[in-house]
């Protein structure tokens, strides 16, 4: 139950931060709703795949598909200014992200996957509706270019796939790991922490 | 059979447009090749993979990569001029969506897909080899900034979902959703029809 | 053991041509050492779900995500300079090409594929990574527009399938077919062999 919620909160989440991604870009009605869909899709179907089920159950129900075309709608029709949309488009992904990485790796737990597979498998599933939005707009992903992305999400997965293995309790496991996920990635885009680059 | 005929013939029109948008951005004979099969084949192995049908079904037969193979190599021989790809770029690729999605999605069904999974599963197997091509080249893929692009393809697949677990025959419902698509599409480029914009 | 030995210097030199892309597009260490970590697990990955092997072997095992990370991080911190980044980063991808084609079609025939699908899976694992890498960093992928690159993946593949098909014992063939591979990309490179080019 606990983990449905989680679940359609990352597809509204995520649905929301490709509808914005698609606003900022320019799309018409059809590519918001479209890229609001995929974004927030991507990341399961990707999981699943990799867990060997198919078809992605993602794929199979009407709630997440639902969810995921009223927020790309309604994103368009509430029409955020430019400067809103410039300043938030990231919110919605770092929410995103703490919560596929957490429901992905307790979904690859689930399905049998031996414990360094299940982190994979959830920082993989997190990570990866962003890089389809991204990729599909052109844009070097959030993952390979943003300080301190990377590393919150295989940490929480790492978090939630020993955690549960070692027996604790999958909900507090999960929204520890999904509040210390999105916490880090906020703190990071509200403190602009920077990554060391290569030299010049 | 009428099945192969229509999976054929979407395999070598989607070659055909892979290989003109490889001409249009100037690659060489490998390339309008290479991008001819992947564009041709890409929607049939991501449908297979979504399936769980594995290895995909278009990489275990010698008639889908020949005619893609052929395709690919013949449009670079013929070297179309670049006011005539410009021209003709969209229409392939219009044919070729109308083609996968509708076997898509009774490849799926076959599968033993519930109707909703079909219809997704045959929209984004329409839509997929045209995404790849144009990621591989960096462009936004038409399905996100086209006026009506989607909204066909998904229609289309519902009607053939629906329409054969309602129990009508499979031909006609096949032949009626491609000529659907393709109808709209092959209208919204002649018309230049477009979709709402985000407010400035 | 030799084919575990080519798979994990596969995953090496090709974490070591994620990185150098990474560093000349200025990302930071962390995203370095995932750009490592995707070029180099990314064939792997797509070859096992192609062959339904769920969940992905490379995803299974801390050795090549140890070895992937080791070479991401090293790469990183010897900071090669701009120019000799510009002279060798083609060189560890064409190893890497040559590496992944031979175990991934060597993989494919192990998992039951037919002649040619184990053939097509292999040049798909070895062009893999690259693709992935090319596309992450908004790159027309070396496989599109590199003279010579898929010609001698296919080619390669097709050797191992139908050499080790007709008997002939797997070693010699896994070894004489990288050599060929990636003698022949290297010549490409070194001679700036070029293929025709559509007429303007």
């Amino acid at each position: 139950m606990l983990f449905l919620v989680l679940d359609l909160l990352g597809v509204a989440v995520l649905a929301f931060s490709g509808a914005l991604a698609a606003i900022r870009a320019r799309l018409d009605v059809f590519g918001v709703v479209v890229l609001g869909v995929i974004t927030s899709l991507g990341g399961g179907v990707i999981r699943d795949v990799l867990l060997g089920i198919t078809p992605p159950s993602t794929l199979r129900q009407w709630p997440c598909l639902t969810v995921a075309t009223v927020v790309g709608l309604g994103t368009f029709l509430i029409a955020p200014s430019k400067s809103l949309v410039r300043r938030i488009i990231l919110v919605p992904d770092a929410l995103g992200l703490a919560l596929f990485v957490t429901t992905g790796t307790s979904t690859a737990l689930t399905a049998g996957a031996p414990t360094i597979t299940a982190s994979l498998v959830g920082a993989i599933s997190g990570v990866g509706g962003g890089v389809v939005r991204d990729v599909l707009l052109r844009e070097v992903p959030l993952v390979l270019h943003r300080e301190i992305y990377a590393l919150p999400a295989a940490v929480g997965a790492a978090l939630v796939a020993f955690g549960i293995r070692a027996g604790l309790p999958s909900t507090p496991v999960l929204l520890a790991a999904s509040v210390l996920i999105a916490g880090v990635r906020l703190l990071a885009i509200w403190r602009r922490w920077d990554a060391p680059r290569p030299r010049k």
